[in-house]
Order: C-alpha cells, then sequence, then structure tokens
C-alpha cells in the first residue's frame, strides 16, 4: 500500500505524518524533538493511539530520518520503506519564486535556501530537512509546500507597501503573508460545510495560533492577508507585536539604546500577549487570570481580528462565511464569542450555546446573514494532498 | 471690537488667521514664509479680498509677529493692538500631558519643548511662535491648540501597542493621533448637517491632505484613529508610508546600509504617493497621468481608506456618518467616488451627481442608510473658539 509523508522541519525539531493512499488515513505522527541539542527525544503515535517515546541523541536531520524510517519498520507500521513514494515539506517562505507547491531538485533546493532572508529561522532548517531525504530515499520524489503560495493572488494594491517602489524592484519587499495552506484548507472546507461552490464565496479565515492571521478568500484566491513581509505583521500574536507605527522602533531603539536587530526580535519574541500581559503568551493562561493587564492583553487580541475582519469585510464589499482555526481559534469559545457580537450589526445571527464546545460545526444560527464555523486545520492533509498530485500517485 | 489670532507655526513658516469677535468674521490672514531662511516673504490677504506680498528679511519669529502686528494697523484691519484680546496656537504634539487645549504660560510653554520628541519638527517651532507673542504682547493670552487631545478619549485597548508594556509605562510609548481639531469641527459640523446630537451619532473622519488620516467619533469622542505614536502611520499619504511591516526596516536598512534615522526620514518624506508613482506626492499630478504606477499610488490610496473606514465601522459596530475633508476629500471627487462605491453593500447609496462638484454638502441619496458629506475644514475656527471659552471672552 502506498504512503505518503508529511513533514514540518523546524529549527531544532521535526515533526511527521504518514498517511496511505487513497485513503488518506493518517497511519503514524509524531517528532524528533531538539535535534542537534542536548536531550533530544523521538516520539511516535500509532493509529490505535500507541505512543513511544525515546530519550536518544538526534544530532542532525539525517539522524531524525534514519530513526524515524527504523521506527515505521519497527512498530509494523510500513512492512517496505519503498512503499513510500512521496514526501511533502512544509517551507516557511517561497517568496515570489514558488507560486505553487513544488517538486523540489537540488537546484529548487538551493532557491529554498536562497529565500532565507524571509524566513531566517525556518527555510534552511527545512532545506536541511529536505536534503536528508534526498540522501535517504533518493528516488522518492520531495515536494515543497510553501505557506506564502496560496497568497500569490493577492493584487499589487494589497502587497505592495507605501514604499519608494525601487525596494520592491530591486529588493522583492512586499507582503507575501503566510499560513497560505492551512487557510487554503479551511476555505475549501468551509465551502463544503455551506455547500457551495468556493468560487462563489467571500470568506474569512482566522488562523488564530501563536501565530495568528486575518485572511479574506474571495472566490476561492487569496484576496488579502494580516501577515506581511515576515509574519511579524497584522494581528496581535502570541509573542509578536502585529502592526506597529514604524517611528515606535526608532523611538524605542534610541530610549534603550538597542539595534534594528534586538528591536525586531523583541516584536517577534518578548511582543504581543506576552509583552501587554507581562505574563504569558498563552491566551488559556491569561483567560481565567484577573489581572487588568492579562485580561487587558486579551481585549487587544480581540479587537485586532475585528478591525481586520472588517477590513476585509470592507475590501471584499461582504462576506458570506467567516472561519476560526488553529489552537485558539479552534478552542477559545471567548474570543469566538466577542468577535461575533460585534458583527450582529451586519445580520450575523451567532448561536452562542454551539460556540460553547469545539469541534467542527457552525456557530451560528441557520438563517444568519454571515455564517460562522470552527473548522479544526489540517495542514499535513493539504501536504499530502500535494503530493500526490504533483507527483502523479492518483 | 475684541479681536482673536490663531497661529499655526511650522520650521520656516508662520500662518495665521485674524477673527472678531464675537461673529467669528476673519479680518485678515496670511502667512510669513521661509522664516530664518534666504528669500522669506511676509503676505496679507484682507477681509475684502486685497491680497499684499513683500519679500523682507524675517530672520526670527519675533519679527514675524512684528511685521504682522505692524500689517495689521497699516491696512487698518486693527485700530489698537490692544483690541487682540486672545491669541490661539496650534501644537502638533500634546502628548498624554495635554488632555485639553489650554492657556499656556512659562512652565506649560517647557512642556510643549519638552514633548519634541513627539514631534522633532513642529513642537520646537511652535514654542518658539508662542514665546514670540509672550514677549511682544506680554499681557495676551496665550491658548495652545493640541492636534492629539481630541483623541485623548481612546481606550487603552485601541490606543496600546502589542509590544512590551514596560515601553509604555517608562516612553508613553502609544498612539496619539493627530488631526484632532480638524475633526473635532468636521464631526460637530457633520451632526448638524444631519440634524442630530453628535452624542447619538457614529461617524467616520476621512481627513485627507497630503497628512491624512481616518478617525473614528464615537458620541463626540474620538474612539479610534488610523494615525500612531507619529503621523507616520495608518494610511498611505504624499510622502508618508502608513503601515508597514516592522521587519521591512530592518530588510531595507541591511539592503541599503542606511541607519534607523535614515529610514524613517524615508518613510516620512519619500514614501506615500510619491514613493509609489515616482512621479509627484500630490493626488492632482496622478489623477489623470497614464502613468502605471501613478495610478497604481491612487488606488493604493483609495484602498487603505477602505481598509480603514471597514476596520472602524467593525469597531462602532455601524457608522451613521462619513465626512471627507481637507485639500483631496474635498476636492477630489474620484476618490470619494471609488470609496463611496466600495459601501453601497451597507445600504449606502451615494448621490454621484452631487458628488461631482466640490462644497459642503451631503454626497449620498437621502434615504441613504449611511450618510456622507463633503465638509471643508476649519481649524482655524477651532482655534478662535478655544481661546474664547479658556480665555472667558464670551
Amino acid at each position: 500500500m502506498k504512503k505518503v509523508l508529511a513533514i514540518n522541519s523546524g529549527s531544532s525539531s521535526f515533526k511527521y505524518k504518514l498517511f496511505s493512499l487513497p485513503d488518506e488515513k493518517v497511519l503514524a505522527e509524531g517528532m524528533a524533538d531538539r535535534v542537534g541539542l542536548d536531550g533530544s527525544t523521538f516520539e511516535i503515535k500509532l493509529a490505535n493511539g500507541e505512543k513511544y517515546e525515546e530519550k536518544i541523541a538526534i544530532p542532525d536531520q539525517e539522524t531524525a530520518v534514519n530513526l524515524l524510517l527504523k521506527s515505521l519498520k519497527k512498530y509494523d507500521v510500513v512492512d517496505d520503506i519503498n512503499d513510500i513514494v512521496g514526501i511533502g515539506h512544509r517551507i516557511v517562505a517561497g517568496g515570489e519564486t514558488f507560486e505553487d507547491s513544488a517538486i523540489i531538485d537540488k537546484k529548487k533546493l538551493q532557491k529554498i535556501r536562497d529565500l532565507k532572508e524571509y524566513a531566517p529561522l525556518h527555510n534552511p532548517a527545512e532545506a536541511r530537512g529536505i536534503e536528508a531525504f534526498m540522501k535517504i530515499l533518493p528516488n522518492v520524489p520531495e515536494v515543497g509546500v510553501f505557506d506564502t503560495s496560496f497568497h500569490h493572488t493577492l493584487d499589487p494594491v494589497h502587497y505592495l507597501y507605501s514604499i519608494p517602489y525601487k525596494y520592491y524592484d530591486k529588493y522583492k519587499a512586499r507582503k507575501y503573508g503566510a499560513h497560505g495552506t492551512s487557510v487554503r484548507y479551511v476555505s475549501a472546507r468551509a465551502a463544503e460545510m455551506m455547500g457551495k461552490d468556493l468560487k462563489d464565496l467571500k470568506l474569512i479565515v482566522c488562523h488564530l495560533g501563536s501565530g495568528a492571521s486575518i485572511t479574506a478568500v474571495k472566490g476561492g484566491k487569496s484576496y488579502d492577508t494580516s501577515m506581511g513581509f515576515t509574519p511579524v505583521a497584522g494581528i496581535t500574536m502570541s509573542t509578536r507585536s502585529g502592526d506597529v507605527d514604524p517611528s515606535i522602533l526608532q523611538y524605542i531603539m534610541k530610549k534603550e539604546n538597542i539595534s534594528i536587530d534586538q528591536m525586531i526580535d523583541i516584536l517577534n519574541d518578548k511582543s504581543g500577549l506576552l509583552g501587554i500581559s507581562g505574563i504569558s503568551p498563552d491566551m488559556r493562561d491569561l483567560k481565567h487570570n484577573p489581572d487588568k493587564r492579562a485580561q487587558l492583553a486579551r481585549k487587544i487580541f480581540v479587537n485586532r481580528i475585528i478591525r481586520y475582519i472588517g477590513a476585509y469585510i470592507a475590501e471584499m464589499q461582504g462576506v458570506d462565511g467567516i472561519a476560526f482555526t488553529a489552537g485558539v481559534g479552534e478552542h477559545d469559545a471567548r474570543v469566538r464569542r466577542d468577535v461575533m457580537k460585534s458583527f450582529q450589526f451586519l445580520g450575523m445571527k451567532p448561536d452562542f450555546d454551539a460556540n460553547w464546545t469545539n469541534g467542527e460545526k457552525f456557530i451560528t444560527k441557520p438563517d444568519s446573514k454571515i455564517k460562522v464555523m470552527i473548522i479544526p486545520t489540517d495542514e499535513e492533509l493539504m501536504i499530502e494532498r500535494d503530493v500526490v498530485r504533483l507527483a502523479h500517485l492518483e
């Protein structure tokens, strides 16, 4: 039976999910953690729910790949490693080079590396992941699935910044967005749930994880999105600031005597919910915390979501459906409630009871002019499908 | 007859308008230009339309003030300089210090100077203007009218950035907004035109000059506004960028090997319509220019207005009226048309014929759910009224 692997390589982690074809069943999933660091671990979870974790030295991605293949044999997930007929890799930055997922050869691997300026932590690690598989399974096609590709349909009116045009011409400084794979899955699923053709719909996808973005999807195509040149822009996130007045960088850099690199690190790692609350980057920790700044952080998070939804409804001149996905979107009923309350003036009729529990469903009443849904995202499934499509495994 | 002067001091200019009391008639207006520079000029325009300009050395603000007072006598605008019973000054940055206009004494003058970090070009020049009048007319009350004061009603949810809270605590790094005096005038006038109490209205004021901002006014109070810590944030302007991904500063600074100060100067002086088009910062120059980037600049300008209006409609959960003011807002029918077209889905019914000519009026049909107005702004009138109010000249 043919199988496809979906891989998500981080700077020191390596997540995987193995699908069987053509039924798209998940046979195993897990991760290698702290790759290249002390205290590394390897974890595998089988379809029957059994889970095994071992502490083992994993000095590099190649070791992680070998460990994965060995484990798949050991736990009888695959009989023959040659059953794995395709491997898909999540890649954060595709720049203007990758307008769709693509089979990755040596030349394209270099292009992924060349885009490292757009995602300094991610692209090099992801390239190393692909390279490791190329060495160990040289005859299996590797497919890159880019977080940015879904947004290649943006119009220049939406992707250009109002800065000297030469910076776009010379350096491709523009909005790229992210979370495209998730938004692609969720918007397609929303259309299915609504029983409509995606081409006829105006949708807004709220991908609210520790990274968070809002995307307007018009006729199945990304129309505008809140993340920008990098994922730091847009709405408030766990530790990322989202939008700020650029002058405030200059002001704080002088006050604190820090460099632009230190400033951008602060905007990425010490801002957002963590920065406002001073307590935690996690919405769950802030939820029942009576601390004033904890509640302020939650309110600001909700406000920025409302702002972007409002902006995108205006840009698309209406909206048919809004979907919540990812950690916070799927599990924080209060956030969804507070966002929905703000759009009742447009004929949205929230079903607050339905909203109180999680799982894929509608959380508006049947006669609501604007439908709102919870849709658990599944980026790995999209990766698997792109591998099948591009490697012609149907 | 009592008279009040309204003063707008720039870094090298000094504009004035003289009002009579209590009828608020403009008796004279004009400016001293290139103060402290070669080729300085003094100009006066009388109520009868006569205009006089002279080339004359104006080394400093005191000379400009003396020249003004001499001219008012020379052209018989005032019989006695003592008829001038109050002087109002536009001040760009009031920080968290000035929540309303205020009578300026020596101590408050220092506070205006202390706020120079928020408006390095403006506040020091404006302080010099006040000082010059204090010397020459020591017994006349000076009133500071702050561009930021109207926005002091913003909630922390709207004025805080999602950055470490200590930057607000220690350095007051937050959103202040601008154009408050204009928005205050226009929103009050909109309520009058609509025949409603300002307290019952949700309004959006689009102040579109070379600096441009969108402000949500709820119940007569500023609720949210697009400019930020400084006026560089928000929508695309003549030469200012408006919102950008903060990471793009880091990226361009490295590529071009420039400092944060140079970068912020570029975002203030070489971006916006000028930066995108490469042709002109002036919407009038771009209007009929078939150049692709000229038209792109206009489209981006309109898009950013639509985005903010949409965001603020969502934040206020509806809108009763939208007002266009300042140079572009009052005179660019195409911009107003394109913005209005985007909100027809909300029950706005544009009157495209009315829109085609300028002047204060409604540009939506009488049965439009959302009213849209052109309202020529009058910041000097607001300054005059604040002088009357605070110096008890009624």
